[in-house]
């Protein structure tokens, strides 16, 4: 027969055992994080028709986009969760309850140029609450302690949720008699982080700007300081613009119930400089950076929309929501070493080695730890003593159980701790005992800051 | 703007948060059982190159694969898990620990012709135990034997693991001389429930069969009884042939070991009808019927091959496998109403309502009362008290947590259980004791048979 030789396409994450453990820990954390706040679980099929993924259109979409015909069908994969939960609650609203609140943790597709760190399959974490009509303030300071709570629950301490409001923003150009050309500014001033004010201050003459407006920008966008110092610096352009005013009362509604759901003001800070590029936030925007790696960009963005789905129902469906790339984040903290290597990655807590005979107390015995609560793997293999230990060592198991004759007679086994060495013959409900004990001693986050 | 009618394609599944919430309490079981056994989760790419997924070609797949172009790759979506898990570990196979025990529960892509209960994107829930050269029996009775403690996990207790060896049948048909043509005559066979007996025959003397054969082939099938009364019938044509001696061993052993596993008889059986389509298998298979749905067909199939991985690889890999069709699966347990109705479905344990004032002290009760374990919603909405109620109502939350100025002052809220409408007044941490101890009375399993 012809061999094929294998391959993983470029682009493409495919984990190795103590790899993928670590990233189901971060999956499950999403999951009961989300859960915890009353996020109902979605699920919207991968391949849609391709009418409805592209109902918005747009350039680097429509190239990207995994797209074939099956039949007469024109279908496509998704490229966000975004657009199949518009369709998802188009389609469904009267079934749903308004607010609805889902998340999604789902692969979604890219076809980039492959390079390192860009992935063309790649999950991403969402959560949205949708209103019908209306939807009230207090939903855009949720969304960010949320993912405070998931990012804490990783282990991360050294990121912060950077705060923006787009009606301020809007609210400022309309003084500046800059309304029709924010959006263009806005992208201008974007690039501030990148190459600084002058050349922001030079582009925006470009633009066609005057030297007065574009000094009134960089003295906006310079603002900084703490949270409260940022706000009363905006408090001084109050009265002028009814949308600055009203983006003002949110971002302060937002700041304070923020600092109400336990979030430290050194895990979020009010930042002008966030735009978002996409059109459609309205109010509260997110961006979340990696204070140690602020050159990886966001990690995590959102924010309030007042639009989900204009292209698929007349209804008005306003929302907040953010996304994680989670792919991303998880190969940048490998890249970074910031796995917690104290943490077991084999994919059971304890192997069973039976040393010869019939196999039942070997069952016996594997069964009665699993009904303790431990992962257990039996070990069926007719081998020497020294290819079990090598076989337990390989898979990085941290607790081997032995089974012998002079064990079962005396309705024992014993335990060796393959980290120490350490072995104790003793009794199967002790033996779970100590097994749980020892792993619960070195149990911590799936992420460890240096 | 123009609208476009929402639309999810046909044969694809998507369920509304209620019956999500169902269907994710099973893959979590999955999970969690497979876990317990020491399998590693795995999760390859939806998208491989089409050249290795059609490594094998064949008919039906080759119609059923969606294959499409992106620039200069050609590439399809997986149809099933077991090619790339072929794949992987061809790729991996010296980095992986042998025995490699994975599980991957993860859709799979099949463009067949939609029809009621058939779906093109569809979850299979695999795991598979693979050997380097060689691979102990041991493993084909703890297949089995985790399939029964997902099945009891899920509720289910009328099911039926069907078990039979290929070298009992190849031995079989070894002693009729009929070697060369036991796959033609398996696949006749195979038809024994649909077309009975005599149809059966008939066919076989189509083949070419002499009567005697087929006599004696319709004799052998026809053996039936309790498992020990199988084996005593199967002992009596030991002697002629080594295959089926060896065989019927390994059979012995499976039932004898599945007992040690703690499987009852009732939810398994030895079933010498059960051949398997696929060509692969060498030793035990299985499928697993609902005993109340016999219709259905088999909902979890598998067995044992020889040689996982052979068009990527050299190495002889062995391997033991079985799949449960999960969406399927679903689906016609919801259509028999066996969805047990007595589970709560919303996304949340408690509603908590403000009744009004700044949110902070409804956002910190909702703090504590998730620091309790509990997945909480806080309801943000400035609605009128009646609102809130058919909001609670239309989500299916078994509590509204109610918080007025009298409770702040008091230190207290006030706990409605939606289904008693009963209401008591207490303190944050009494009110998570008690929406606890509630639930856990009602909890229950996500399948109840009738």
């Amino acid at each position: 027969m012809d061999i094929i030789r294998p391959r993983t396409l470029s682009g493409f994450m495919e984990l190795l055992p103590a790899k993928q453990i670590r990233f189901e820990r971060m999956t499950q954390i999403l999951r009961d994080t989300y859960g915890s706040y009353g996020f109902a679980p979605l699920d919207t099929p991968a391949i849609e028709d391709a009418q409805i993924l592209l109902a918005k259109g747009g350039g680097e979409t429509e190239k990207q986009i995994y797209r074939f015909q099956k039949g007469d069908s024109d279908l496509a994969l998704r490229f966000d969760l975004t657009v199949p939960l518009a369709k998802y609650v188009a389609l469904h609203c009267n079934e749903l309850a308004f607010p609805f609140r889902r998340f999604q943790i789902s692969k979604v597709y890219r076809g980039e140029r492959a390079q390192r760190g860009r992935f063309r399959e790649f999950y991403q974490a969402d959560i949205d609450i949708i209103g019908d009509g209306k939807l009230d303030i207090l939903n855009e300071a949720e969304i960010p302690a949320i993912i405070y709570k998931v990012f804490r629950g990783f282990g991360l301490s050294r990121f912060q949720i950077r705060v923006n409001n787009r009606k301020i923003l809007n609210g400022f150009y309309a003084m500046l008699g800059l309304s029709e050309r924010s959006g263009d500014i806005m992208r201008t001033v974007d690039k501030l982080d990148k190459i600084g004010p002058d050349k922001v201050r030079a582009i925006l003459l470009e633009e066609g700007l005057t030297g007065e407006q574009a000094d009134q920008i960089l003295t906006f966008i310079a603002i900084r300081g703490t949270n409260a110092q940022v706000i009363e610096a905006l408090e001084g352009y109050t009265g002028r613009n009814e949308i600055f005013d009203l983006g003002l009362e949110e971002l302060k509604a937002v700041a304070s119930n923020l600092s109400a759901f336990g979030v430290p003001e050194e895990n979020f800070a009010i930042d002008l400089t966030i735009a978002r590029g996409l059109d459609y936030y309205t109010g509260t925007v997110y961006e979340t950076t990696l204070l140690d790696h602020p050159e990886i960009g966001s990690v995590c963005s959102g924010g309030r929309y007042d639009d989900l789905a204009g292209y698929y129902t007349e209804k008005k469906l306003p929302g907040v929501g953010i996304s994680i790339g989670l792919t991303r984040l998880f190969y940048v903290l490998d890249e970074q070493g910031l796995l917690n290597p104290a943490l077991p990655t084999a994919p059971a807590d304890a192997l069973v080695l039976p040393m010869g005979g019939e196999p039942g107390p070997a069952i016996t015995l594997a069964e009665s730890l699993r009904s303790c609560g431990l992962r257990v793997q039996l070990y069926g293999e007719q081998k020497k003593f020294k290819q079990k230990m090598a076989y337990a060592n390989k898979l990085g198991v941290p607790f081997a159980v032995l089974l012998g004759e002079d064990e079962i007679a005396a309705g024992k086994c014993s335990v060796k701790n393959m980290v120490t060495g350490e072995q104790i013959t003793v009794t199967p409900d002790e033996a779970a005992a100590h097994i749980k004990a020892t792993l619960a001693a070195i149990d911590g986050p799936v992420i460890l800051e240096n």
